[in-house]
């Protein structure tokens, strides 16, 4: 299995596995400025059983509208994806739907396969119509070079601002999993936008295949938080073919897939969160003792988007005080008496150090917490009581640069 | 009436007005290593009918758990108000309870009344016991110099890294009514505290004191927001000693007096969001056409405190996309095709510039936009539909100071 880290912004494309009847690829089509790669293309040689999460935002974007509409059409028998960068097509009206529309039934053309089995997503400037002519000549020049190695190529041709490619490949027993996303950058006027897109030559129908994203998405992308804003455009993609031949549908063969699956979403996550905007620190927030995992979740989230506590990480402040004051005010009910606090240095909880016992705080050496604080990697730990409920996020600081960021004006 | 101006950070603290029964004054006692001011002591000369509104966070301070306690014992016969600035007694334990009530037991033995009609509060660090030597000289000194024009100094014994004093009265027909806040200053390694106290001579029984207060803290304080972040000791208290002998309790005189202290407490909180940590801006989000006011006082909220609209604001941007987002995530059923937003310079809704319209950009003039958003105060109107729910909330920007005060490491 093709070993790809993700505890560092490197990440190894040589390493990339191809998937079995997928063919990939990033061209460019002159929508970046820069030249780079704006026009992705992911096809399957035969129709995929496919599912996909949307963003929950009330103002969804054109694209992410046309995707659930297509899944239902078709059946959840999609057999291509097409991803732009540099706009978003979101609050672009009717006209931005009909383009989403036409994106498909190009790629349909080249392809071979009806328009309702094509996803359509875009990611950048929101508010502004898409270049279609650009877009045309991008679809016809991606379907061109499609290739089975072609994933390093299209997880470059869906970043806008961010500083790396993210991508990540898993080996089944006897099928392989491959994702691409991207997420934390911005072209401005718009906000960030995660994307994900993973394609498997395990055979998996739907609606499993759907359950099976939804419940490792809620592991994984739900737990991550650069700002706590959503984008119009979120949208994480599954596409299985079962070219492998291999069923992986239940019994063990599921939990290893479900296993794997799961492990890929949280590692793309945690690489949008290092690389999130301005991000110096990458922090895991664990809390425990809730009365059940949603109250968990809830709290640790808190914490994560609090800009007291991520400013305090930015400036390596071991300032349990605002972690206690956000977690207070989660919404959750629990007794501040039995509150406990660790910190630890990296991505586990060894050598932690308590800072809070029953609400209030221990004789520990604040050179001790500050020496956890000067890390880039720090594990926060807080026992809210005796509860089963559990929940782990990942998130990262709120420094300078993300201000200069998004202070800048729309160029 | 005296005139206190809002629009700028200057208050003029000699128009402030005694209330009549009521002494106030602020001393030096050694908390705050500047000297300045850092006991507060407002005291009534007889029991007066008090309500409170207290922080809705889960860790509660002890001072904030004492004034819930002592207004159920007191029958909400409250008769002082002892204040100490630099140190918040949050995540003290029994300890801090136990040095909140000894607090009020010197006050109750200085001014002749029960402990139990003296509430307690407390603004600064966290986690650490109050200085008790110092605590009781400030008490005994503050009781000594007790004075009806003293409110100016009350209001500069409450700061912390206030950066001017907030306090402002309000003439009514035959009472006055005077408050003071604090509030969006910091002192490591604490949370922004939010505390306002307010007194007035009217006559007005419980319980329609504490509807009275609580109806116009959700007008106000409950409408500005700096961070999102909420402290463990937020507090507003009113006290009506009825010593002008005019009674407010119902019919116009209600009225008269709801409109007087509504007012007053927007101007406090407008105060607090002027003098927000790092804060360059003054904004004004009203949100209409939501299906009632809870949702379009939410849909408000997530607007004014996303991180991405925050920097937007202070980059000078006029980024409406952001807004959109924010909007749409507020967990709030809208229809994007019916969104519709304005941009105005200023305090209200003159002279407005239309950006969105039914959820896609006017052709409006970026210049336009920009000129508008190049001035200190500017108003956000959004309309989501056409249901009759309305609200409007006041918050500042993100700024590089704000990073800069928060990310700052305690010292």
């Amino acid at each position: 299995m093709a070993e790809i880290k993700t505890t560092t912004k490197t990440v190894d494309l040589e390493s990339l596995l191809p998937v079995k009847g997928f063919k990939a690829i990033g061209v460019s089509a002159g929508l970046r400025r820069s030249g780079k790669p704006d026009i992705t293309l992911i096809v399957s040689e035969t129709p995929c059983a496919s599912a996909g999460v949307f963003t929950t935002n009330r103002v969804k974007a054109a694209p992410v509208l046309l995707c659930m509409d297509h899944l239902a059409k078709s059946g959840d028998q999609m057999q291509a994806i097409v991803i732009n960068a540099a706009n978003a097509n979101a609050c672009t009206g009717e006209q931005g739907l009909t383009n989403s529309q036409q994106t498909a039934q190009w790629v349909a053309e080249a392809i071979g396969c009806q328009p309702e089995q094509v996803y359509v997503m875009s990611t950048g400037v929101i508010g502004v119509q898409l270049p279609m002519d650009k877009i045309e000549y991008g679809v016809k020049t991606a379907a061109g070079e499609l290739a089975e190695d072609g994933w390093a190529l299209a997880s470059r041709g869906i970043m806008t601002t961010d500083t790396h490619p993210k991508a990540i490949s898993k080996q089944g027993s006897g099928y392989t999993i491959t994702g691409i996303a991207k997420g934390s950058g911005m072209i401005a006027p718009n906000m960030a936008t995660m994307l994900a897109f993973i394609t498997t030559d395990a055979a998996l129908p739907q609606p499993i295949l759907q359950q099976a994203l939804r419940d490792a998405n809620n592991q994984s992308f739900n737990r991550i938080c650069v700002d706590g804003d959503t984008s119009t455009n979120d949208t994480v993609l599954l596409m299985a073919n079962g070219a492998s031949g291999v069923d992986v549908s239940e019994g063990e063969a599921y939990d290893e897939f479900m296993a794997l699956l799961t492990d890929m979403c949280i590692e793309l996550g945690q690489m949008i969160v290092r690389d999130g905007e301005g991000a110096t620190k990458f922090i895991t927030i664990e809390v425990n003792g809730a009365s059940d995992d949603a109250s968990a979740h809830q709290i640790a989230n808190t914490i994560a988007v609090s800009p007291l506590v991520k400013t305090a990480f930015y400036g390596g402040d071991a300032n349990w005080g605002r972690i206690a004051m956000a977690a207070g005010r989660a919404g959750v009910e629990f007794d501040q008496t039995q509150m406990n606090l660790w910190f630890a240095a990296g991505k586990s909880f060894e050598d932690s150090l308590q800072v809070l016992a029953n609400g209030m705080p221990t004789d520990y050496q604040e050179d001790d917490a500050a020496a956890i604080f000067a890390e880039e990697d720090i594990y926060v730990k807080l026992n809210v009581g005796n509860g089963s409920g559990q929940a782990t996020v990942w998130t990262c600081d709120f420094s300078h640069e993300y201000v200069t960021i998004n202070g800048d004006y729309r160029t």
